[in-house]
Order: C-alpha cells, then sequence, then structure tokens
C-alpha cells in the first residue's frame, strides 16, 4: 500500500510545528542531548494498525538518529499488547514525539480498525466499502490510506478530480440527462460521471443519460435492490446513506457494487496505543 | 469566546485547497454564476454548538458574495431540528463550501457537545473540566476553542508553553526536586510548573519541590483524596486518566482542581449537522 | 469556462514576486501615485484569446485601483488590430504590471490560438482534440484552461488523478491483463483505466482486461484504423504521438474519439499582444 | 556556468506537486519499491543543451536513490541520437520523474538553441546577444541561465534591480534630462541607467543626461548606425524591437553592443528529448 | 542552552534569501567549485559569545561540505583577539555565508554580552535580570536565546503564552480584581497571571486579587521597596521602567525578584567579530 | 519615497505571527470587540522619523477598522513630544498591534536618525551617505528604505543583484584585470561592477582594468586624496571601513563620492516612540 511521503511530511511538520513551535520546554531543560532511551509502542485494544510510516516519520523528522524498528505493518492486525514497534535513540527526541506520534497513529488505526469491521461483514459478497469526502479537514490523504489499510476503497479524493452530480445539479441544468450530457463534454476523458439518485425514475434517466455510476441515495434496501436489477451491469452502483454495521450485510444483498460509508472517518474512535519507555 | 481569525482561516483555506485544489469540476460546468440559492443548516442531533465562525469563514472565502446568517452561536444548545444558520449567495459556492463547513462544525460542535456532558455532570463541584493535547494535528488551536464552548477550560497548548514533568524527566534530572528546580530557573517566571504523580510519595516531594500544579495521574478516587488533603492548597490538583462519564463525579468528589480528559477531543462522535438547500 | 481564483492568484502572485521582488525602481522614482493613464491591450495577430481573468488579476493585485474594461473574452477569436481590453488608472501600477500580464496572456492565447487551428480541421469529424502533460512546469491549470478556450478539452491533471497504463507498467505486472485488474481493484471507482498499446495484440489484450480508455500510441492510420474498428465502442479510443496540422485530419478519419497533442502547449508562439498607452 | 541550487529547487518541487500531488496512481500501484531500471535521456534533435542540474534534481528529489551519470554537460551541442545522461535507480521513481524532467529539459534545451543561432550569426561581430524580460512566468531565473547556456548574455532580472526609462516615464518627468537625473540621485550607485529612445533627438538628450546605457527601439539599421555614431563609446547602445535571423547580422553591422531578443524566450519551440528505458 | 533547530533554519533560510535571491554574482563566477579557504572567525572585541550554532547553519544551509570547528560556544566569555571557531571548506560558499553570519552572530553576541553587564552588576543580589518584548520582529526567538546566554532569563514570548494585565484592561474590566477574575476564569491553568502596577493603590489590590507576579511599573527605588515589603512573598515581584547600568544595583536592592530591561534587546550595539580568510 | 506594500506586509505578517500566535490572551478575555480607544503615537525623543505606512500596516492587519491619522510623515523631523500619529478604533486591536508596531518604527526611526547626523556632518560636501549589507537578517529592505528616509542612498540590495570584488575574488582570478573581465562578460550589463582596493597599485590596476566603481577600503585619509586624485572620474570612488561622526568630513574632504557606513544599521539606538491610549 503506497503512502506518498510529501503528504506524510506535510502532515507530521504541521503537527509538529503545532506542538511544538519552539522546542519542549521540559524535556530541553532536563535531558541531556546525550540521554538515550527505548520505547515500545503498545496496542493496548484489538484492531488493525494503519500509520506506522507516519510514526517513523515523526521521529525521524524530530531527529535523525533516532531508529525504529517495525514489527507489524499497516493493514495488519493487532491484540492488546502486541508491540507495534520500538523506538531507540536519543531519549529526549522520542519525548517530543510521542504525543504527535500517538494522536496520529491512534487515529489512523481506529479508522482503519472500523473500516475493517464493515468490510468483514461483508466479505461473502462482491462489494467495496468506499470512503466519502467527510474526512478530518487537513488530513484526508492520510485518512483516506487508512480506509485502505482496513480492506475498503477510495472514493473521490476532492471536488476537482471526479464527477459527483446531485439533486441541485440536476435541477440547475434542467433533468440528468442534460446534466450528463453537458458533463462528459466538459471534463477529462478519463473521469467517471456519477449521478445520485434516489427513486425509479431518476435510476432510469441516469441510465439513459450514460452515467458510468449510479449512486442510491438513502434508499430502502428494497428499492436498492429494484434499481440494481434494473441497471443490470450498464453502470455501477453506489449505496449510500445511513449505513451501520446492523444494516450493511443486508445492503450487500442488494448486489450494489459499492457501499460508502461516512462514519467510518466522521466519527472514529482512536484506537488504543501507547508508548512504553525503557530508559 | 475568542476565536483568532488567523487560525480559522489557516485551517479553511488548507481545508478548501484540500477539498478542491482546481474548482469543482461538477459545479463549475453545471452552475451559472448569476445561480443562487438559500440553504439551512439544520442540527439533526441535540447537542452544543460550535464552530458557526469557521462555517461562515468557509463560505466567505469562497466568494464573498454569501450571506450567513447566524441563529445560534457557539457555545449554546440546539436541538435536533433547529436552524443554526441561513446561507444566501451563489449557489456554485454554498455548494463548493457545504462538505468543508459540515466536516468543520460537525467535528468542533461533537467535541463540545461531549465536553458540555462532562461539565454538566460535575457542574455542583468546585472543579474544572481541561483538554489534553490529545488533539487532531492540525486542529488544535479550533478543538480546544470547542472545548471552551462546552464550558471546558484549556491545558497547555503545546509542548512550548508550559511545563510537564513526568517520570522520565524525574528519573533523569535525578529526583522532583531536582528536576523542579532546574526548571524554575531555565523557564520564563510566568509558567507554571507541573508535575505527574503517582503515589503519595511523589506527591510530598512535589510539594515540597514547590511545583505550581499536581497531576495525579491513573490514581484511585481513594488516593487522590488523600493526595488532595495533603497538598491541601499548596498547588492546583489535577486528575487524568481513564475518566469517563460514569466515574468523573467520583473524582470531582475527591476535591481535585481540574480534572482533564483526552476522549472529549481524541474520540469524538460528529454532531449531526445538515445543510437543506432551496435553489 | 470555469477559471478558479485561487489558482490564478498562485501564478498571478508568483509571478509578480519574480518580476518585482522589490518594487519597479524605475517607475516607483519616476511616476507619481497620482499619475494616471489609460492603456488598451491590442491584439498585433488573428487568435483565440485566452488568459483576460489572468491579466485583470495582475493589475487588481498590484493597486486595487485600476478598473479593466474587458472587450474580448477568453475563447473568442481576434484579428489584428482588435482592442482586448482597456486599463484605466493609476499609470505607476499599469506600468509595473504590463510585462507580468503579456508574458501570461500571449503565451495563453498562443496555446488557444494553435488549439483552435487544430479543432477547426477536424470540426466535421466526431472526435475531440485534448492536450497532455507536456505542460509548463508551474502553469499546467492555465494551460489547460488556454486549450479549453480554443476548443480543445482536457486529459488528466496529473499523475494523480487517472490511470495511464505504459509498457513498463505492463512488463513490471506481467502482462496487461494483470496491470488493469490489479490497477481496477486498487484505484477510486471514479477513475478510468486506460492503457496505452502499439500494436493489435496489445489492443485486444486491452480491451479483453476492460480498459476504460485505449490509447493507440505512434501507430499508422491503417494501424489505427483496425484497432477502432475491432474495439468498437468496447473502450474509447485516443490517438497519440507525432500529430501534426498536416496529419490530423487523417487521424480523425480512422474514427478515433480523441486525439491528443503535445505541441499545442509545449511548442507554442506567442499570441503578439501589446498595451499602447494614452497618459 | 553557475545555477543556483534553491532556484532550481524552488521550480522543481513546484513541477512535482503539481504533477504528483499524491502520488502516481498507476506507478504506486503496480511497480513494486525493488524494481530498477536504467534509461536514456536521448536527444532527437540537434541543438544546445541546458536543464542537465534541473534534470538530475528531478530524479534526487523524487528518490535519493536514483543516480544520474551526465554524459553532456550545459552547454554543449548534441546531435540527434547523443545520450545527454543515464538515469540508474529505483524505476518508480524514474517513471514518475521522466514527464517533468523532460519538460524542463525540453523548453531550456530549445531556448539555448535558439540563443545559439543567433549568436552563431553575430559571432564576427563585437556584439553581444540578450536576452529580456519576456520569460515564461515562475522560469525566469532558468530561462535566463538558458540564455547564457546558448552563448548569450543577461539583461536584468526583474523590475527591481536595474534602471530602464521608457517614454511614460520621460513623459511623466518631463523629459530625458529630469528622468535621468532623478534616478541617478534615487537608486543605488551600483547600477546602471537605460534610458529607451526612438529618435536622434532622443539619443542626443540621453547621452546628454549621462544614460549609461541607450536602448535603440524599433530603429531602422540606418538609424541605429547613426546613434552608435553619435554616441561614441559615451554610453553602452542595446539595439532591440523585432530581431530575427534574417535580420540580426544588418543590425550587428551598425556596432551596437548589445542586442536583445525577446523570441529566444516567449516563443520557443522545445528541443526534442526522450528518456527510453531498459527495465 | 537549548536552541531549536526549526527556529535557527527559518531564520538562517529567510536571511540567505534575502542576501542571495539568486546566488552571489562576483564569487559564482570567479570562484571555481573545487577552491577551498580556511577562514577564523576572530573577536575584534571583548564579550560574551551568542549565535554558534547559527553562524554554523548558515555554512551547512548554504554549502553541506563547509565544516566548522567551534572553539568557543555560547555563554562564554571571549577578548579581543580570541578564535570563535574555523571554517573550512569549498571557498564560495565561506564567501556567500560571511556576511549573514556576522550579520547574525554579531547581534546576538551584542545581546549577550549586554545581558551579561547587567548580570554581573547584580550577581549579589537574588534577583534575576529579563528580556522583554521589545525584540527585533522576526528574530525575538533567537535574541531571548541570546539573553540566556548572557545569564539573564526570559519573560514571556508572545502575547498568547501568558497574561499581563495592564492599565487599559484594568480600566475596560472595572478594577483589578475583576481583570485577574475573569482571566483565571479563561486561561490554561498552566499561566500565571501578572498585573502591572504603578502604586501602593495598585499593589494591594493585585495581592488581594490573587496575581501570581506583579510588575512595579516606572516606580522609585523607595516605592519598589514598600511594595516587596508589603507584598512579602505572596507573588512574584518584577520591577520595569528605564533601567539602565547605573541604576541596576538601586533596583536590585529594594528586594525585587526579577528586572526586566528593555535596552538589552531593543538598542545593542553589535559586537565586532570578523572573519580571516586564508585561501 | 516609494516602499512597496508586499515587502511591509511580509515582515509585518512575520512579525504579528510571532507575537500573536494564538491570539492574545489577556485583551481577547478582557477587551470587548465593541470598546474603542485613541492612542496618540509620541515621539519621547528627537530625530528622523521612518517605518509609518509599517505603523498603520500593523494595526490595519489586525483589524481593518483602525484608522490612522498620520501628522508626521516619514523622512520628517520631530522633537520631543511630537504627535507622529493618532489611532482610533477598536481597543482591542490597538493594544494587539503596540508593541509590534513600536519595535518597527523605534528601529527604523532610530536607523534614519542616525543616517541624518551623517548626511548633516557632510551636506556641505558632494558625497553620498551609503548603507552596506550589515543590516538585521530579515528587515534589510525596510532597513534601506530608513536609511533613504533619512537622507542616505542605498548600496547594492543582497549579493545577486551587483559585482563587488574583493581580495579573496581577486587572489582566484589571478590579479584586477583578470577579475574585472570575467565579471563584465559574465553579468548583466546593466549592472556595475565594484573593486575593492587597498593601495594604490590595486588603484592603478582596478582603473585600468574598467572598474565602475572603487572601493577605498581602510584607507587614511591621505591614501584616499591621492587615490580621489589618480582616479580623477574614472571611476566612482567609495570611501568604507571604520567611519565614525567624528571622523566622517574628514573623509568627505577627501573628494570621495560615496561614503559607506556599517553602524548606521548594525547598532542602532531604537528611537523613544510611545503609544498613549486615551480610552
Amino acid at each position: 500500500m503506497y503512502l506518498d511521503l510529501k503528504q506524510i511530511d506535510k502532515v507530521v511538520l504541521n503537527a509538529l510545528e503545532e506542538d511544538m513551535p519552539y522546542g519542549d520546554v521540559t524535556t530541553d531543560n532536563l535531558i541531556s542531548d546525550s540521554d538515550t532511551a527505548e520505547a515500545f509502542l503498545i496496542s493496548k485494544a484489538d484492531g488493525v494498525i494503519a500509520g506506522v510510516p507516519v510514526m517513523k516519520r515523526v521521529f525521524e523528522l524530530i531527529d535523525g538518529r533516532i531508529n525504529v524498528e517495525v514489527r507489524i505493518n499497516d493493514g495488519e492486525g493487532v491484540s492488546k499488547g502486541d508491540i507495534i514497534a520500538v523506538i531507540r535513540g536519543p531519549a529526549a527526541g522520542i519525548l517530543k514525539g510521542e504525543r504527535t506520534a500517538l494522536n496520529l497513529m491512534q487515529r489512523l488505526s481506529g479508522i482503519a480498525t472500523r473500516t475493517h469491521v464493515f468490510t468483514e461483514l461483508v466479505k461473502d459478497y462482491n462489494v467495496s466499502v468506499a470512503d466519502t469526502r467527510k474526512t478530518t479537514p487537513g488530513l484526508r490523504y492520510l485518512e483516506k490510506y487508512a480506509v485502505r489499510c482496513g480492506g475498503g476503497r477510495n472514493h473521490r479524493f476532492s471536488l476537482s478530480d471526479a464527477v459527483m452530480i446531485k439533486d441541485n445539479h440536476i435541477a440547475a441544468a434542467g433533468g440528468i440527462k442534460e446534466a450528463v450530457g453537458r458533463i462528459k463534454a466538459a471534463v477529462p476523458h478519463t473521469v467517471k460521471t456519477e449521478v445520485e439518485v434516489e427513486d425509479m425514475e431518476m435510476v432510469k434517466q441516469a441510465v439513459e443519460a450514460g452515467a458510468d455510476i449510479i449512486m442510491l441515495d438513502n434508499m430502502t434496501e428494497a428499492a436498492m435492490a429494484e434499481a440494481v436489477s434494473y441497471i443490470d451491469g450498464r453502470a455501477l452502483t453506489e449505496a449510500s446513506g445511513d449505513v451501520t454495521e446492523e444494516r450493511i450485510r443486508a445492503i450487500a444483498e442488494t448486489g450494489v457494487d459499492i457501499i460508502s460509508i461516512g462514519r467510518i472517518t466522521h466519527s472514529v474512535k482512536a484506537l488504543d496505543i501507547s508508548l512504553r519507555f525503557r530508559l
């Protein structure tokens, strides 16, 4: 799973600047540059790990002499008590990076863990669990990566890189056909056109207009099943709206290709991870 | 409650750049510059609002012609169905800002709401609920503001602006007395020195060393009560570690001055807020 | 045609910083702040205009008191001698912005003009003229906009937002089928997968693998026609490689959907435009 | 020929950010980090090379493990088929950098090549070929370097670092004498004062006013010769305006010291260079 | 004494950009990349050194091949003629960095030297010499470090990190008691509250209000002594206003805890330091 | 006297960020947004003013509602007690900007004042007082402007924009003639070439080599007079090195054209200016 270094560094440098605008007033005055430490990054709960390269980068950017031995990689499961990594080197740098490394890893692993719960629930279906744009401002690239670590796949990254035609666009364009037609002529031919629909009438228009993807928004399972059957492979189908752990199998049962879920990124419980020092 | 405009803009501009690096490929091709809309920002759950000036700024920075009429201010409670604000102006700009505005407001209001739950639980005690550094990287200033909106108060903003002496610092310095002594000579006299302690022996040393604040970390309520009684006003007392809604009143009962809670920022359920359009 | 203000400003501010790191040593010492001027932006050649909002922004960012009256809009044709715009206001600001405004407008209009030559040549065919990534570093967004002004459409904006599988990727993946399969599982479902092919064998494999777009790279017109016939609508077809004014109609004749052309951006003759002052 | 690393990096990092905001979605999913390749940078046309250190830096900034063996240096001529450099290392990094490296090298070499054509034409005269401010916004420093690679020399870098008094300045100041006098008193004594003139009357005034350089703008060769003869070494003389390959020798014949040419930077045909892989 | 590398680099990179936006036009054309030099950084006056790591960083950031052998460290005294450091490596890089390195070291050492004069004058008293916010814009962090090198200690770093209640705040709040009460409820509990007073009446109110620090602003020594006696350890006492070398011992005599002095940063005589080359 | 707004804003925004990273914790909690104030900027010493537009910009950038009525402009003299400006508007913003505005104005006015002392001393001679590159890192543009406000003129702005050949360059090039020859061929023809000399032998070589400016470095007045007489207008002459108030007239007497002085920028006593509030 690829994670772009520039993207990591942008987040990490910003986070370090935020947490340490001019050093760590406690550590800088009490810990000598020659003091070294060994610290164990330990999971205190079961889950799926995401963010190990980010955590590594936090320590590297603080002090190039810190070495991080990775024992569990992104996308792998952990049980309570597992050692994810061992960090060795100057004690001052490890202390300074601790909070930033944990803040990032806990959040990303929380996302991977919850995504994994959803993907496991539908693993017997030919369906993908996808994310949305309901991510934390500033962390979208990393959070979408965490979704992939949890077995999910990504929806568009921004308003710039893919088309999603919603009710307001349809109204302004004067209909689904007109909207899709104008969009297809205007955007790069490398991009698919998705249309958000709410009922069978709209489904039919979207298919006819040549939509590449049809988002079935806030429909009942019965309505979704009917839509999928009607569409019959002429477009990808995506279910969206109020997807919970309780309901996801019923949605998968309808035959949709993709189920997109906001709560895997917008309401995440951090995975409990801690750093235990041995000076 | 003061919220610094530069801090808002830094976050909002970064978020807009992330969500819209080169425009909204759908809206830019379907909505005309002269189309206008009216949109209602509606709470779909009960809670406490935070982030209204941030939401306003999202729309202002996208299109200066958008007007936001605020009906509920930060720090005020909402019930399901309440209209928080009405946004009027060019439809394209409102559509482009929708997701970013919601992502920020939902998260900040989620923090204010959960903080408020904790502050309400201890409102009969002379105690403050405080945050920690367990915030989302890049959003700390806004999240700490949201804590204040929920009735909490802030702990230090970064490693640079206040002292917190932990076990590793004590070990390196050769004892609490040595650590506090060295720190007090080194840091600005405007800053207080906090020491994290785990038992009564450490409490006694911290008082003797002249700590301004003593953090009682992961202690039982009984141990905390004993510590508070021993300290007897010679230092501020702060309880920390695994503070839940179930347990907070018992902690307040011990007489501590401050209770700091990580989960009000690190594991937040977004407050459900939506934008309803009228074209 | 939409042009994102943030993108304009990024380029214009950088250009002004480059041309005027600390003012205009001549103008600042000779022209008084109260001197005003009227200046006419005149085309000295026939062509298609692109960059008017960019030119406007140059003057606005230098001095908010400068007013630009636009007479010819982006995408419109001009004849030698036509007045594109009239700029009125403080003379100092107009003098300072002249070179930057012209450098940008001449280049963008040069692109629009040459694109238009190509689109005119194939206007009787059901084919689009598209750009490539052979743009000037730092100006891609504006240059792709200029292509649209000239009647062309855009290919992908960057390596991040669409898939293009080339020979090296195919070799590494072990075949077209394997490459397309792995990509389709990995990337957002909103993105199309393009495969670059060189002969009929590759064309067949690409169709079978489910490629959304097949790029016929450096093929003869005969080979292209055979490929288009074989593909028969199962994928979009794109012709690429050494597309000249002389050859483009022959390529269009083969029935391809898109013809992408590097020289409309990488080797552009600036459209001759000048600014004539009336103090 | 010196090329400032900070200036290279500013352009290259911006170009990479533009072409790869979040990785290369194709390469990142198909090429393994351990795949290596060897690639030959080959000129497909005759010309003069410029930009080798820029191309090297593209690859180094993408992946520090990539090694670039330079065979032809900036300022040297190439014939079609010559190998300019061999790039060896991780295949993914080489693929990601290919387009950006070529976009920059082709443009800079195109400038050096055309500049060289002009300098060759006047090599028997005691005259310099100089550039102008008609450069690509954002690339001026590199383009002016390319001009030097082609045997030309540079005019001022910006409006801030040298004086050029034009008709509008003269009008505002009330005459050439007044303008030069005010400028000489105001600017650093390290800077020369250039005056743009159109006829003999202005030439005489400029000499009398003490101009260091006199730009003969859009004059006939006869008029230039008369001006040069009149000036007789009391100021440097610079010819400017519509300088073509056809006309440059006639201009040199007039005895001017410098001939400045806009088209060597504003209307450049990229030198055809390609990267051939051996995996 | 800790000095944050990020803070150094921010200043040094900005200074180098300012002094060398596109190289050193003299050195780049006359000194070959293979020329090496040895240069001695020599103090030409007695004083206290500050800024050695900053000077080192100037040369490292210009050319990683330059080696700096430090002979005198920050906080140590120098006599006229002492060699502070020996710089060895590429001559071009040393020449380019000379002025920036000296500009920074001379200023910081000037601050350390004058601070040291003040601290020496009061070394027999139990008092600290502190700085103020009267620092050079952009250099505050480094200048406050230089104050520590001279034996002083730091007051607050900015308006954000500590409370200072002045007359305007008191007037707006309706009294000292009201101001301190509102502030204590609003700010992090890690921060102390300082109140600026001018007479005994204000001193009494400040003590009663629970101020942590009381600034005795522009008082006579007699008034200060009375205030210190009245406060009697219930708050830290800080003397401020027109503190000269002549007067500081009389102020120390009053028993105040801290004496803050603007002139150690706002009106500094650079310590005379020069770089002597041996090519 | 022109002062570039972008340059002002760069310094002011950086200074405000430094002094107020997240608001003014005192003012933000005690002063209401509707409180207004009137404040008088008063000189407490005699001198020459510089920095009024910078001070204005501090307040404008903090709160656009603040109005600054300027009574004394840059370059004008002040006597103790003079009101330089009256600032009216929201009290909070005025309080927040006070220190930054004063820090900048006091420093710049200190430079203008000391420059003016030097220019007055030599006003009867045909000589200019010039600055050097011994400026405060980050403030060079503003400090050079302050020198002009004091009646001085500017030397080069950076290593990039003018040539200064020193002993190390001469040694590397193999002589003054070789150095000047190589430089003149390499740099823009708009730039003058200055050579630093120490004795008559070097003076002669510099004249012969065609130097535009000859810097007489650390020479006695007698030696300077001899050099000026020998040069006899064939180059500008600049005196440099240990120029004090005591010695400057004697230097002027030698007939040099320019006297450059480091101490007008590197060792400045801030002009005492204060802000008096009326709430």
